[in-house]
């Protein structure tokens, strides 16, 4: 079995910062599925740009070219 | 000040979980900030179909397709 990396509780306060008065349980369980899967694709995208570049330790601007990839897909 | 809502500890494991060895200190939050911004927008997408579908509650399937409007954007 994964374990999910993203607890439940930061995504009911997310989903309150967005306005909303009341979460299920379940939403906020995919809300943190969905964020890990996003989360680990745009790394992977990152890590592909930090090792061309020669390094092997993912920088700052690695992950902010890969969001950009990753969301405009 | 905005308080960050998910921590860095779960941005470096998912860094791992996507292969990389090494990911700065700098780069982990990145990732934090980043995944949040895209989670308030999932939430508001969500919210807003819950609304149109008369509910106060996010439901799982409002993440689902709000996750689905986000991405494709």
């Amino acid at each position: 079995m994964i374990e999910p990396q993203l607890a439940v509780a930061p995504m009911h306060r997310l989903c309150k910062k967005a306005g909303a008065e009341r979460v299920s349980e379940a939403a906020a369980k995919e809300l943190g599925k969905t964020l890990e899967e996003i989360g680990i694709k745009i790394a992977k995208v990152a890590l592909d740009y930090a090792m061309y570049a020669g390094r092997k330790t993912i920088k700052t601007e690695d992950i902010e070219i890969a969001t950009r990839k990753v969301m405009e897909e």
